[in-house]
């Protein structure tokens, strides 16, 4: 499992979301609360939209809270949409290129979760990347590659429609090979202009996803950043969020392959 | 392009080959002089074979001159056949697991050239590893790929078959794209008893590849380590070799899909 | 906090100690369960002695979890004696010149503790470091600090002696800060040929130390690798112990500047 | 010897400079032109000013031409002024604490060159830094100690001359030891408003130094970035330049202990 972060709303300083609250993303890398893996430590990467079409990226395979570039860079940047991730590896390489969030042209994902029995099918899975796509497969994790899946199954034109092939796609191999849990996931993904976000699980195990309206904006988080304020808000299991600066709009999600 | 050397005979300090030469591959690292590429700082590996039936590994992306790790290990470690590499990226990212040696078993493989239009085709290339040996497919280089395009094709049985196959197989997809070269190689691969050794092209231009008989030895580099010796033999394009402790075996290398 | 283990006796595989066990020293990387700090992810190193006088050594920033070129290393090289530590940074930078165990010459150390208020008299601690010894200071820790201090106050003649009088030098420095507490720690080092460990604090708080027979050498360890066996000997706080092959030498530990 | 480049004027993405030109940074630290050392890929380092006082600051290991983050960070931010630095070690290790730029407060600081014999008057150097300035001495390299002698010799009120008075110690201590040359330099520093740069060496070969008024600002490089445009002025040996958006003021530089 791993951890992560989404803003969408006026430009804040990523630090906002990253390091500075009492249980920032940074602390979550060392220690989470709600998390299955406690430490998530197998690197971190930020994605943030600013001038340009697509997102600043950046990855290290450091645990985040010892890097100095991810405070430099968080200290300095503001953004209006950005996403931020810390991970946990799931039997797949610590490299920058298992980081997230993926980019893709405009586009940029992250995730936690997994997909059972994913060394098993592999193969299967990067051949249900598309040959265009397939360019952007850089790593080998199941979460690059339902990014891949997705924006080869429409995801500019219907971004919850796209996902919802991929994730399907995706639990159906799992359950060719038997092991469970099939999937279990949250997800964010954004084209810079809107973020969206979901939450799935093939059982009744989903990570957990909670937004909650600053007076800037709008975060998402896989868990509270500061257990201080009340107001987090679960999104509930099976549910896909279509998040602008002033609209939460939530639908319901149901893969199909 | 990319540097390498291999050694089969007495256990050796690595750092007879990797660090001590004039011109050694630490040298090379900085500045080769037979090399399309002067500098080869993408990243180095070793692969060397003591008492286990797989090898030892040791890669990392930082320039091969620079590495403390790699002369702290090359001046403790003996070994009787072992392969070492620097690298020079042709297009795929920097990382630990696109550096060479690759390594599946008992097997260890390394790669200097490249296949023309590679980036067009990877998918191809992926799709053509076969289930059981995609587990090792770690990262984007089409070296690996040949490597286990070999692997899948009977490595163990028919090394000098497999290769010509795998390169075969390789250099067609690289024509169906129209980009030249289509092919260009010098291969090191070993099963920890024997090393073989490959070099062709699908032009006239097949990377340098010697042989030397040291004392203790054999040594097979893409460039002479030491340039004071004279008596480095060629070894000709379009020749693969199987080298023993005492003999070195020549025959035709064919490849054909 | 950190961890360590040393070892002393017949040529074993380093992964005896630092992959195998089902407390492994990797295991104690994630989650450690005596120490202060649960997760030590922040560098890892070995220094193993073989045919060289001088140890060899491996160093790394990845938490030791991740380490691909560790697991390799360690299910291959065999060593008589040697050292391993996971590092949990106190305010220093993690960088491999950070990481422990650190050596000059035939000696390697590691540490594990920390001399309260260290950072307000950094200056004042690499002044106590000779002209000598100053070139192997490459970091900025303090433990660093202190294997150099004990290197230049007679480390060769008189290992006990030489480390007293280095860990009341930094004692004394911090008890000037006034920050608490002044000294906690617990080091291993080693001339190739015997391994010295320490256990003090300035106050009722000296870190863990344990060592155990096995039926090919010795075992000292920060906590126990595998807590089904019963037999780990605690080292009493304030004892500086002297083991060989056969024996270990108890005496008091007490250090004045 | 390292390759630097530095920017003063309305706010351009950095890339203009790092990235994009014919003969960028980028490209320098692969292949150099009138640099002693060719190739310089020993690290690198940004230190750009936005609207916080002090510097963002973004330093790695890994050569320029290799590292992804460099690229997508140069294409994202903006910036009225900053410096960038690619690195060739001269005998200090790779690591990011050895990377330039150095920063402390809103200070930031860049250097190429190097101090005869400083290997062996570096416990002196680094004896030379007083007290509240030691706090910010994380690596090793003679070029962080410059720095932070001439902070803590009045660089805030006095530039120029607290600069002349850490060079010229410097110098003097190479003098104590007879290695030549004694000094080679050139320098670029900024407390974000304005930018400073000095050429001088003790013998007459001070590395080269240009500026160029650029349509947004003036850009000063360790050799053009652009062969093809014919306004590059070098700045004479010798000199201490005070650049801010309009002008650049030229004075003599003249170290003195």
């Amino acid at each position: 499992m791993c951890r992560w972060a989404a803003y969408i709303g006026d430009p804040i300083y990523l630090e906002d979301i990253v390091t500075a609250p009492g249980q920032s993303l940074i602390s979550q890398s060392l220690r989470a609360t709600e998390s299955k893996t406690e430490t998530n430590g197998d690197g971190f990467g930020l994605a943030w939209y600013g001038e340009r079409e697509e997102p600043g990226c950046y990855h290290d395979v450091l645990p985040a809270w010892a890097d100095g570039n991810l405070r430099s860079l968080a200290h300095q940047v503001r953004s209006k949409l950005f996403l931020a991730h810390v991970r946990a590896a799931t039997g797949t390489s610590t490299s920058r290129t298992n980081c997230h969030p993926f980019s893709a042209g405009k586009w940029s994902f992250m995730h936690n979760g997994q997909a059972g029995g994913y060394a098993q099918f592999r193969r299967r899975v990067d051949m249900s990347i598309n040959e265009r796509c397939y360019a952007h497969r850089n790593g080998t994790t199941d979460s690059e590659a339902i990014f891949l899946m997705a924006l080869g199954a429409g995801l500019e034109e219907d971004p919850k429609g796209a996902l919802e092939r991929a994730t399907g796609l995706m639990e159906a191999m799992s359950r060719d090979t038997g092991v469970t849990p099939h999937m279990r996931m949250t997800v964010a993904m954004s084209d810079g202009a809107r973020l969206f976000c979901a939450r799935y699980a093939s059982d009744e195990f989903a990570p957990t996803l909670y937004h909650r309206r600053m007076e800037s904006g709008r975060v998402v988080v896989s868990e509270p950043l500061d257990r201080a304020l009340s107001d987090w808000v679960a999104i509930p299991p099976g549910s896909f969020a279509t998040i602008t600066e002033g609209e939460v709009k939530l639908e319901e999600f149901r893969p199909a392959a």
